[in-house]
């Protein structure tokens, strides 16, 4: 492509609404841009890049047996009210109306339609297994859109599902579909990790998350250095302290604490150290009754967790002000199992722990020395909390460290929710009916590229790997108007690299060399051929990988094989 | 391809809901599925014809060099507000709120995002011309869908859009994506034809629809056999009748005519030839003013050409009954010029009438002998009517025919009508700043595999072109799991036309033989090859094409080159 005949439009400063450097880049180097909030357009040249990933993405399903098929964007009501999820779903999911006051919604994720198409088409075993798959746009409302095409509201998805007569078949698929990821983001060149992962709204027994690492991911992972253990946060297991319960130490005694609200005010005040206490929320049970939960004062409540408690309100709604002052008769900062009679919930971690500071259920007062079964009942023990560096790995192989990553993509097993709720099912060998197994595989095909920027940038822009890059190779001729030694090496090179199906870009634009230079390493071009008067003189020209930090000469005979010895596959 | 890996899904029967064959055989093919009203699933074997499609339209539009993006399907309402036509566009625009109560819709078409991506993008003359492009999900809220594919909801369009300093430059790219779609309808191998269209309620003032030529299409194309005019019939001028008007020959007569409401019972009633009958329908004005419209008794009105009319109210409203009858004294059935102090537009055939039979402004009353000027004003004269067979083609070089077409793509000459609106300007070379001029193009990519099946049919099924069959190529094995030579041959077969990069499907399903050949020809692959033990003991096998009424014995030593020499480029 010549780019006198492209569309090249890059910005010296980024609009202020980008806050990570991934978004301000792909502003900056024209890959998108804003329409509205969370609502992008992919310019010409982010769109070369956007293929590229897609292009990836398709081979990798088709290796891996998924077919290809393509479900409406828009979507009647009635699919997700026999799913029971077009209540659940709440506003992340666009509802409209069409001309006959019928509801529809903008899609977000398609396992109703699929279901539905799978259960008219299917009749027998013979035809099982299957395994579907779409390059589509979704849209999720989200409440703050934000970080570009990372968090936006409408996006393209890769979306897989799979139907099984058992659960063996499922898992054989999962497998193959979890190996074909691997292998996509192995291809597209990103520092990944597959986590275990939470199965959230979208249900089933067993989850991976595929996380691109990135210091601005929004997810924390939890992984074991010395092991394969990876998971996301929200799942990642904190097991129980190795050493048992102490006994108690110490008598219980009581402190008045006034103005002391928070865990540091308790600390600073009794100079006391963190471990010692515990810190107390409360949250709804399923009839809104006070559920008390406890957790060390260093840790941090993990509320996916607490939601999968038996007998708590999902989703997990904390206690009002009032409701708790009534239960406890003391406002939260003050709030203790001493004394209290309803139900509560000790993480792991604070079950082994013995003269412990907690809240007295008496505004400005604390109690030190608090043991259990001597002071309070014996609480029921939960993993109720999110796990910390340094806590054992949950397979015993070694300590956890924690990372951060963003999501690009997702694998679920299922199983019969859906197959289940709307009727997915076969006759099997003996005629008789039974429901599907079903699995669900996502990719992020847009956030993708976001995240594979926020990964791979310097100060100067872009870094894409050939894989990705809108252009693997930029000729960049220092005056191609002016000097007509240089125009003739440029075209001359342009065509032998076109030839041998190289995707290069020549930039002939009348713009002074210093644009050309900066333009060419703000988009991220992984090679660069710079063609100049001087060089040409002595029958060189000069190379440059976009990671590399300076220029090698090349003699200009050698330069088209140069390069191509120097492209990834 | 093999089958059993695939998803192949036929019908004996298409369902009821479907009237044209092209739908039915979609159907029936397993290419769609339908989900809602006018929304439809692309099946794999769909969705393969639908990307070979795409990929046509796509290289296409590249070396017309149109530059591809992707901008949102759901576009925010201000946009449409800035264009007018938010309040213009009707129940059509799938209108939408979003969780902030923000206005959006699901884009039927895209000149409002464009034009906004252009007037922030572009400042000066040097950056002009541009010509987008996308391939890309729409939704228009058609009050009835119909004809599966064709007239669907949810649709996939290829839409261009072109901004330039000059009308000069607008013409030579209208031209370059002309001859861009002519070169793509040739390439998928349609019968089609370019005609002068009318613009519609996008605007603009010269326009070219692309029709492919069926029985079944919804557009009426009026050509010359013997001139390269071609014109829907909505635009297609009705000359001035060559002869001028007659003499007044007969007096004018008042003739009573009970129960005479249709020119068909003037006609019976008087024994009249029809053509000296005039037909009378009344119209608003802008002012809500009664205007008389007349055409011959056996010409029909055409409502673009009426709405175009200086005066007339937009879109074109027939007046009430009673606001006819307050005005004319009579009710419609009886309505004419004469007496009528109002405003009176004959179509040109009408002015040129003499000795006339029109309505008498009195019920059951009609006039004989009525001639202009004499027994009425001298009317204004407008080409008010749809041409007819054999009427003199505009371009005078013959006489018009009439078929019908199903309208697959259309270019559009905008001019400033949007950029204007919205202020899309540029700085000229005086930097001086100035409107751009704007054009717009597109295919509807869904549409024309529904067109190229309603052309393309038998009793069998559909005939796919090779360009857009889901597979060129199928290999059809007489007892693939019962013959271990048939399964020999197909699978050597099948590994040698896969390695030429042929599209094969090789049928290895465990159905009867007729099951495996009747789906083949309801599919549509244009080319099938048999093997089976009966030939293989001679050493051939079987190669139809679809077209073809018997089959062709071919030595199994030849068969694939036999082939590939069959298929097109």
């Amino acid at each position: 492509m010549r780019a006198s005949q492209f569309f090249l439009s890059t910005l010296k400063e980024a609009p202020s609404e980008a806050e990570l450097p991934s978004h301000k880049l792909m502003l900056r180097a024209g890959l998108i841009k804003r329409l509205a909030s969370g609502l992008y357009s992919w310019m010409p040249l982010g769109y070369r890049v956007l293929k590229k990933v897609e292009r990836i993405v398709r081979e990798e399903m088709d290796r891996a047996g998924a077919i290809e098929l393509l479900m409406p964007a828009v979507q009647p009501a009635e699919l997700w009210q026999e799913s029971g999820r077009w209540e659940f779903y709440g506003k992340e999911l666009l509802r409209l109306k069409d001309r006959h006051e019928r509801e529809f919604c903008v899609g977000p994720t398609h396992e109703e339609v699929i279901t539905d198409i799978v259960r008219k088409e299917v009749r027998s075993y013979k035809q099982l297994p299957l395994n579907f798959y779409q390059v589509q746009t979704k849209f999720r409302d989200e409440v703050r859109p934000r970080f570009g095409v990372m968090r936006a509201r409408e996006f393209i998805m890769k979306d897989a599902y799979s139907f099984h007569t058992d659960f063996d078949s499922l898992k054989a698929t999962y497998q193959g579909m979890y190996d074909a990821y691997c292998q996509v983001f192995t291809r597209l060149g990103l520092s990944f990790r597959p986590v275990a992962a939470d199965t959230g709204s979208i249900g089933g027994t067993g989850s991976h998350e595929f996380q691109v690492l990135a210091d601005s991911g929004e997810d924390v992972i939890a992984y074991c250095p010395t092991s394969p253990y990876a998971a996301n946060i929200e799942l990642a297991e904190a097991v129980a302290p190795a050493t048992p319960r102490p006994a108690a130490g110490a008598e219980l005694a009581r402190v008045s604490t006034p103005g002391v609200k928070t865990i540091a005010d308790l600390v600073e005040f009794l100079k006391v150290d963190i471990r010692q206490t515990i810190k107390a929320v409360v949250v709804e049970g399923v009839e809104g009754e006070p559920v008390l939960l406890l957790v060390r004062g260093d840790h941090t409540l993990n509320e996916v967790k607490a939601e999968k408690l038996a007998g708590i309100k999902s989703p997990l709604t904390f206690a009002a002000p009032s409701a708790i002052e009534a239960a406890f008769g003391a406002k939260p900062g003050s709030l203790g199992p001493v004394g209290f009679t309803g139900r509560v919930v000790a993480d792991r971690t604070v079950a082994a722990m013995a003269d412990m500071v907690a809240g007295g259920n008496e505004d400005d007062v604390h109690l030190t020395g608090v043991n259990w079964g001597r002071d309070c009942a014996e609480p029921e023990v939960a993993d109720l909390r999110n796990v910390v560096e340094g806590d054992a790995s949950p397979d015993g192989q070694g300590v956890l460290a924690l990372c951060r990553g963003i999501e690009v993509g997702h694998v679920f097993q299922l199983r019969t929710k859906y197959s289940e709720a709307m009727g997915a099912t076969y006759l099997d060998r003996d005629g008789k009916q039974q429901v599907m197994e079903m699995g669900c595989y996502g990719i992020g095909v847009s956030r993708i590229v976001g995240a594979a920027i926020e990964q791979n940038f310097d100060e100067r822009g872009i870094i894409f790997t050939d894989a990705m890059a809108p252009f693997t190779v930029s000729i960049v001729p220092m005056g191609y108007r002016r000097s007509e030694a240089v125009q003739a090496a440029a075209d001359a090179l342009y065509a032998e690299l076109k030839a041998a199906g190289v995707d290069v870009l020549l930039d002939d634009r009348d713009e002074r060399p210093g644009v050309l230079l900066a333009d060419c390493e703000l988009i991220g071009i992984p090679h660069r051929v710079v063609i100049g008067d001087r060089g040409l003189k002595e029958g060189v020209v000069e190379y440059q990988a976009r990671r590399d930090s300076a220029a090698t000469s090349v003699p200009l005979t050698d330069i088209a094989a140069w390069v191509q010895a120097r492209l990834s596959a």
